[in-house]
């Protein structure tokens, strides 16, 4: 069976619990506390030099890492249903759309990059604003991407979900988790609305994991 | 012919152009001065709402955005050389390589972010060490995921270029760019000085670009 790295707030780890999911894979959990600093342990490193969640534990023990090529593997071993539409100028939308939440809105705003921000140059990421700033500039310009078909299907491209939905339901729990006003993107939140009404969805939703916490704020 | 809207220095412009000399595609440019902040202006919005670049314009007029997807288009639609390799797994490293560049390196040191950096917070990314910290980290992971194979082809993966060649080069470039110690990663040096000295990589990079412009300082 599977095995899936992974922590029940991490929006990375969550893309791919919701492909596990969307693909009926079976796998099971191996829970890595990001709070605790867990993933710096030798005994994890060996699996992620990079030291980051998830990674994909194969049956023959190889491991697969980063949330994006994890799903493109699941889409080319598991093909259906797929996740990346075989269209290639549709596909292009699809990544194009992924990427754009996987490179310029999460990489600024994960546990890392917080740390390093108070640690080393004493700025705290929610009050200075510097978290609100990287996901609404990246929000809008996703918001404008859609074109008014998706709210048709209730899916950011095509009749089914892909990896753009994917992607954009972790971020936009992420964004809620820090109580971010979200009335300026009615497509993105319509498409959030539809997706977490689906029982893959549901599944892979944090609340659901085994290491789920509470907020203590 | 397919139009790039690239600026000589970006990486993510950088990666595309390797594409498509490696692919022998033909293209014709239109240089977005980044440093003039011309990716701000109404028109190149129109094209790009992310106000990044690279934009890569069809002839039928649409255009794909993210330069990984854009490579992913390109394999897709021009298979031969293949970028990203026909086995699933071997695929997931090359893509796994390539979004620990795009993802957890590239993302931190970006234009915009320099500029938030230093117009809200009041930080220099290089003199802080913020520059070196997400560089060092990132190179130092990848260069222990690469096996000693890599030595003997001089590519990170099998006997071909990969999209990991392709992203590595440009990232490399960037670090002597501002005259990093690249000392401790000899198995990335090794891959850049191979693939630097083919012809599509050559025909790729900055200083041969027409908008083209010595550093200043």
């Amino acid at each position: 069976m599977l095995t899936l790295y992974g922590y029940f707030r991490s929006s990375a780890a969550y893309r791919v619990r919701i492909g596990l999911h969307l693909k009926n894979i079976a796998y099971q959990d191996h829970f890595i506390h990001l709070a605790k600093g867990i993933q710096h342990n030798a005994s994890y490193q060996k699996i992620n030099p990079q030291q980051l969640i998830p990674s994909l534990e194969l049956e023959d023990g190889s491991v697969l890492t980063q949330s994006l090529a994890i799903l493109e593997y699941l889409d080319a071993v598991y093909p259906t249903p797929r996740l990346i539409p075989e269209d290639p100028m549709i596909a292009a939308k699809v990544r194009a759309f992924a990427l754009a939440i996987a490179c310029d809105i999460h990489p600024l705003n994960n546990l890392k990059v917080w740390q390093y921000l108070k640690n080393d140059l004493h700025v705290n990421a929610l009050e200075s604003g510097w978290y609100r700033h990287w996901l609404l500039n990246g929000l809008t310009a996703l918001e404008q991407s859609l074109s008014s078909q998706s709210q048709t299907t209730g899916f950011c491209f095509g009749e089914t979900p892909t990896m753009a939905d994917v992607l954009l339901v972790p971020q936009l729990y992420n964004a809620r988790r820090f109580k971010t006003n979200l009335d300026a993107f009615p497509k993105l939140l319509a498409i959030e609305q539809h997706c977490t009404s689906l029982p893959a969805f549901i599944k892979a939703s944090p609340a659901e994991q085994a290491d789920y916490e509470a907020e203590s704020n």
